[in-house]
C-alpha cells in the first residue's frame, strides 16, 4: 500500500473518530434537521448531480462498463427523487438512541439497565449505485454513528455530488463536516487501509458481489456485517393448501429475479408432488422461467435435469431448481446444507409442522405461507436497510438502525459497595 | 500446521457442527437434565478429579510454574463445589431459546417478530483455570450451541476428567457427545486451526492474558466475542457526596485488585480535590495501595509522580494512579481516551450531570454512584458470564446466555403476495 494512500485513510478516520463523539451525542431533532436539509440540498442540486452522473456515464462507456451496471450507475430524475424520499423517511423514524430497557433492582440495591449506542465509526464499501451513499449515509447519521463511505471508482463524480449535499446538510444542522466522509481517492488501495483501522473503525458493511464480500471478510481486521447471497427455498409440505402454494412459489421466484430474497430451490413433498407440480410447471413455463429438476420431478414434468450444483446457486435470474423431498426433516435438511441462512418458507395448514419448520431452519428469516421475496427492511417495518445479514452474531436479516446500533449497561446506584 | 492436526480439528468442528443441530432443538428439560447429571457425576468423581489435577499440578511444578498459575490450576474441594454449584445455576436459569418478542402485523398482512436462537458452535480458547471448563460448557449448553473447548496445555489432565463427567450428563440425557467437545491435543497448532474453521465454528470466546486475545483476534477468521482489559475509572464530580465517594472509590480499587472491574484510575474534580484527596490517600495508604498522581495530586498528597503510561495502565494490582480534571467533560474525555471502554464510574448528587456521564461515555457499562467493581454476570442478573465484552457489536458487558444467542426473524402469513 502506498504511503500517501493510508496516511490520507488514517486522517479520514482519524476525523471520523472524532465526528462520532458529537453525533453520538446530537440529539434528534438535529439529526432529523440535517436530514431534512440534506434533502433540500439534493432537490436544490439536481442540475449538478445530473452532470456529475454523465461524467461517470461517459467515462463507463469509454471504460466498456456493461450495460447493467451503467445502468445501476444511472441517477435518473426518479432516482434522485428516491434519494430525496429516502432522506424524509429516516429523518421519520424513531431514534433508537439513548433508548433504556429492562431497568431493574437488583438485590445488590443497584438499578441496572440496557441503553442503546451508536457503534461509533461505520465504513460501507459498495459499487456502483450511487444511491447507495444517501442510504447509508442517512441510517449512519439517524443512529449516531459517523461514516466512510468508499464507493466504485466508477460512481466517483456523482458520489462526490452527492457527499456535497449531505454536507450542506450537516453544515446547516451544525454537525461537523466529517459526520459523512466519502473516500476521494480511486485507489484500491483506500479499501485495504479502511478495513484494517479497528482504532478508528468499528464497522464494515460491505455491499456488492460475492466476490467484493468474501475478500473483504477474509482481510478485514475490523467486524463485518456481511450478506454473502440469497440461495432461498419455499417448501411445499404435504399439508399445504395447493392453490396457496402455487401463489407463493410464484411469487417467491418471480417478484422480481434479482434480489437476494428470490426463491432460487422450490422443494415438494412426494405426497403432493404429482399434484401440485404440471400446473406450478405450466405457470412458470409460461412466464418464461427455466427449470431444472431432480430425478423424481423430472419424472412428473418436462425439465432440465438439475445437477448437484444447482443446488447451492443463486441464479439470480428465470431459472428455478426444483427437489422432491421425502417430508418435512428431509426439507429441513437439504435447506440447512444447501442454502444460504437467509430466507426459507414453508407451505403448510399444519401448525406443529409450522413450528417445527420455524424452529428448525437455520436462516435469518423463517416463514409461514409466505414468499421468500418479503425479506426487506421496508417491509419489515425497519424503515429502511443498510443491507441482510446472513451473518450470526450481532445482527441478521434486513439490517436498519438497530442494527447499526449496540447496548450498554447502565448502572444506577446509591453509594452501594460490594462486599 | 501439521496436517494430523487440522484433519483432527476438523474432524472436531464436522462433530460439533452435526451436534449443534441436535442441541439446538434440544427441550429446556432435557438441557436442564444433562447439566444436573453432569453435576451429580463432578460430585461422585471428587476422587479422579483430584487425581487429574494432581497429575496436572506435579507437571506444572516440574516444568516450573509459577505459584500464582499453579494456583488458578489446583482444583480445591471449594472448586469441585463451585462447579457444582454453577452447574445447578445454570439448570436453574431461564432458557433463552425459542423466545419470541415484538410480534406484529405489517401493512402487508404479514405477521412479523424475532425468535432468539443459538448462534451454533462456540469455540472457547482459554488458560490454567480448569473450571473454565464447566462454566463455559454449562452456559453454551443450556444456549442451545455445541461447545469446542481447548483449555490449557497445562490443565489437560484436569480438563479431560471435567469433560468425563459432562460427557456422562449428556449420554443421561440423551444428547449428543459432540455438544461438549474437548480438544485432546496439546499442540499449539489446535488454536490456530480453531479460529481458521468459519464452516464449522460460528463464533470464539478467548478467555486468558491479553497477549493471547490479541494474537487470537488478529488471526481469527471467526467473529471473535473478546474482553482486552479493564481500565476502570471512578470520577468524583464537584457535586459528589464526598463521604460516598470515599466508600465507592475504597470498594472500585480494594474489593478485588485482580478483577477487570477494579478501579485503575481515580479521577477527582478540581473543585473538590483539596477537601477530598487527602482523606481518600489516608484510606489507600493504610490498605497499603501505591498512589500516582499527576502535578495537581502531588500537591495535594504525597504519592509518586504518574508517567503518561500510567493513565492506560492495568494494574490488576495494589496501585493506582490519580488525575484531578478541571470539569466532568474533561473527565469523559480523559476515559474515552485512556480507558478500555469496560467499566467506568461517576460520583455525583446532581441528575444532568448523571445523565451527560451516562451518555457520554462509551464504556459497556457506565455506572452513577456505584462501584466498578460491580460488573459482573451474577450481579447484573445474567445468573452466570462467559465473559464480559469490550467489543462494541452482538455483546458488551457481561456476556450470559443471551450473548450466545442471536435474533432470527418470524414471519406468519396466509398467502400474501408481494406486488
Amino acid at each position: 500500500m502506498t504511503e500517501s494512500v493510508l496516511a490520507y485513510m488514517q486522517s479520514l478516520g482519524q476525523a471520523a473518530r472524532d465526528a462520532s463523539r458529537v453525533v453520538a451525542q446530537a440529539s434528534t431533532a438535529q439529526k432529523n434537521a440535517a436530514l431534512l436539509a440534506a434533502a433540500k440540498a439534493l432537490d436544490a442540486a439536481r442540475a449538478e448531480l445530473t452532470e456529475a452522473n454523465q461524467k461517470d456515464l461517459d467515462n463507463g462507456r469509454a471504460n466498456g462498463l456493461e450495460a447493467a451496471l451503467l445502468d445501476r450507475l444511472a441517477l435518473t430524475p426518479a432516482r434522485i427523487d428516491g434519494m430525496i424520499e429516502g432522506l424524509r423517511q429516516v429523518a421519520g423514524l424513531p431514534d433508537p438512541v439513548g433508548t433504556i430497557r429492562d431497568m431493574t433492582y437488583r438485590p445488590s440495591g443497584l438499578q441496572i439497565g440496557r441503553m442503546r449506542v451508536p457503534l461509533g465509526v461505520v465504513g460501507i464499501i459498495y459499487e456502483s449505485r450511487p444511491n447507495v451513499t444517501i442510504d447509508a449515509a442517512s441510517l449512519c447519521l439517524k443512529s449516531g454513528n459517523a461514516t466512510i463511505l468508499r464507493g466504485g471508482s466508477e460512481a466517483i463524480h456523482s458520489n462526490r455530488a452527492i457527499a456535497a449535499c449531505i454536507q450542506r446538510g450537516l453544515a446547516e444542522a451544525g454537525l461537523p463536516a466529517a459526520a459523512v466522509q466519502v473516500v476521494e481517492t480511486t485507489d484500491r488501495a483506500a479499501v485495504g487501509a479502511l478495513i484494517s483501522m479497528p482504532e478508528f473503525v468499528d464497522v464494515i458493511v460491505p455491499r456488492g458481489g460475492k466476490g467484493l464480500i468474501e475478500r473483504i471478510s477474509r482481510e478485514a481486521r475490523v467486524p463485518v456485517i456481511k450478506h454473502l447471497d440469497g440461495i432461498c427455498h419455499v417448501y411445499v409440505s404435504a399439508h399445504a393448501d395447493l392453490a396457496m402454494a402455487q401463489e407463493i412459489a410464484f411469487n417467491a421466484k418471480c417478484y422480481r429475479y434479482g434480489i437476494c430474497g428470490a426463491m432460487e430451490t422450490l422443494l415438494v413433498d412426494q405426497a403432493i408432488a404429482a399434484e401440485f407440480l404440471p400446473a406450478m410447471a405450466a405457470r412458470f413455463a409460461e412466464q418464461g422461467v427455466e427449470l431444472r429438476g431432480c430425478v423424481q420431478t423430472q419424472a412428473l414434468i418436462s425439465c432440465l435435469a438439475a445437477s448437484e450444483e444447482d443446488w447451492s446457486t443463486e441464479y439470480l435470474a428465470p431459472v428455478l431448481s426444483i427437489k422432491v423431498v421425502a417430508d418435512l426433516p428431509a426439507a429441513v435438511t437439504h435447506i440447512n446444507h444447501y442454502g444460504s441462512h437467509h430466507t426459507d418458507a414453508i407451505v403448510t395448514e399444519n401448525l406443529s409442522q409450522s413450528r417445527q419448520f420455524m424452529a428448525e431452519v437455520d436462516s435469518s428469516s423463517v416463514m409461514v405461507n409466505a414468499p421468500t421475496c418479503f425479506a426487506d427492511g421496508f417491509e419489515y417495518g425497519l424503515g429502511a436497510e443498510i443491507g441482510i445479514s446472513t451473518d450470526k452474531i450481532h445482527a441478521r436479516g434486513p439490517v436498519g438502525l438497530e442494527g447499526l446500533t449496540s447496548e450498554k449497561y447502565v448502572v444506577i446506584g446509591s453509594g452501594q459497595t460490594r462486599g
